[in-house]
């Protein structure tokens, strides 16, 4: 049941007014080096840092006023947390935030500075899980998934339809894999909205849950998280897995130093603030150039949310 | 003898097709802080990273063609060697780039990654000075001076040009003021092209010779360089000076403390890699809030070149 072209239009307007068309930058040092014209749409520049905030406002946007009025409530120590805060806030809805004790002070600072009414508990699957539980029980607040959710990844898809729209020669989608709600929504754009474009996933080695899935047909998990690419240690969910085995052409696996070195790429030459998960993607193209070159190709930079604190620089 | 709009209308031609035409960031958070609505013209993502390249471009078109054929040559370790070295090869020009020999291994591969020809010395002024003469009586280069030169001033016009086409009704135009190359390139932009827009510069307090150079009505020097926006450590020249007098209605200086923190806020919540001295004028918006409020404030992002293994944070 894959969703539907009017689906995905009919996301891309209803949450226009509450995000940003983001920008598409090129870099002729990157060209050079890959030999393939290299389109980065710019999801760093999105509201709130990251494309999380389109599925997140869709999903929201997608409730019926009976459940807006009761609020949302997600666990997340990350993007989708800021994500959920930022948006409910822009819609009037209340947004419980479950995070783990041991998340930073920067990210729950994040999360209450949008507003996010935030729930502290154990730094476990388990308590986390509880503790949505128990609000959902209190408030009847409806729970949001930030990858393995039909709307989220319909919103998602917006980011890559942007892209098409404005660039429609676009040859190769390429995007990282983490829970799988970006990789499938840029799928579904170029199933809907381009003629002979393939995506390509692009996954740390470290945690190559996504990889191995389309290889044995049933959802894997991994064993460490293991890689510098945060956002990128989820498996994926039973929503988004058929999306990605009926339209990803093949998963492309980078290691650390391959991430961290086109990490510094796009800091140092692009002067782009990315975060590790959106150098995976770039890593995937400079490592099998053979793919990519004289093709132009849709790369999409995830966020920017990193702490300056801790670069691998 | 300010420099007429006509001749900034010619560099802007000439150079056209040798840059790059930069975008302009809007960020609600900076707007939040500052009351200001305020565009940050994005010279980072200028070619080679930094609004020196529209001087040097300027500055090698305006020779004839016989000076062209024997070169150009400039003392510089940092952003204005880049610049040269890079548009020289744009333009078929041979460059020699005098550098300390104490100049990093990054600047120096930046250099010769653009083609220039390096030229080591003892890292005192005098002994650039020597070989800069050496190269110019070898070979009949041309020298070419990163600020105290017209070609080179009205060439760093063209960003505020393009900044004061796109929104016209910019109140206030700000820039970091180091040798006085860019903030008087700004002053003229905004002297012929806009109405009611003044020119502010920032400085940093610990090398505030231009805004002591305003009190005295004469070029001040810099007792010491201590100050991490690296590019604003020298003063101003005698080609520079008068417009500045004529046209800048008022320096704002910023401590080292108030550099780092809008630093960071460009990086972490606008997701802009950009050198110590953009943050100056940012540094100083945020310090005088009171100058801007209200107000549409261009603001001059210089450059983004530095180096990741040395960031302050």
């Amino acid at each position: 049941m894959i969703p539907t072209k009017e689906q995905l239009l009919a996301a891309r307007e209803r949450i226009a007014p509450y995000i940003h068309q983001t920008p598409i930058f090129r870099s002729s040092t990157i060209d050079a080096m890959t030999g393939a014209k290299v389109l980065f749409k710019s999801e760093q520049l999105q509201r709130m840092g990251a494309f999380k905030m389109r599925g997140a406002t869709n999903a929201i946007l997608s409730l019926s006023d009976a459940q807006r009025a009761k609020g949302v409530v997600t666990h997340s120590s990350g993007n989708f947390g800021q994500a959920v805060a930022l948006a409910a806030r822009s819609l009037g809805v209340r947004a419980h935030i479950v995070m783990p004790d041991s998340a930073t002070s920067v990210k729950r600072n994040a999360v209450a500075g949008y507003g996010g009414q935030i729930q502290l508990c154990a730094s476990t699957l388990k308590a986390r899980e509880a503790a949505t539980a128990a609000i959902v029980a209190q408030t009847g607040a409806t729970a949001l998934h930030p990858s393995n959710a039909l709307e989220v990844i319909i919103g998602n898809a917006t980011a890559a339809m942007e892209l098409l729209t404005e660039q429609p020669a676009t040859d190769i989608l390429i995007a990282p894999v983490g829970g799988g709600g970006l990789i499938a929504g840029t799928a579904l754009a170029a199933h809907h909205f381009a003629e002979d474009c393939i995506t390509i996933g692009a996954e740390p080695e470290a945690v190559d849950d996504a990889y191995r899935s389309l290889q044995s047909g049933r959802i894997e998990t991994n064993q460490t998280t293991d890689t510098i690419a945060d956002g990128l240690r989820t498996h994926l969910g039973d929503q988004n897995f058929p999306i990605i085995q009926k339209l990803v052409a093949q998963i492309i696996r980078v290691n650390e130093a391959e991430i961290i070195e086109a990490m510094r790429l796009l800091w140092e030459r692009c002067k782009l603030v990315v975060e590790p998960s959106s150098a995976v993607a770039l890593a995937a193209v400079l490592k099998q150039p053979e793919t990519f070159r004289g093709k132009t190709v849709g790369l999409i930079l995830s966020g920017g949310n990193v702490d300056l604190s801790k670069l691998p620089f």
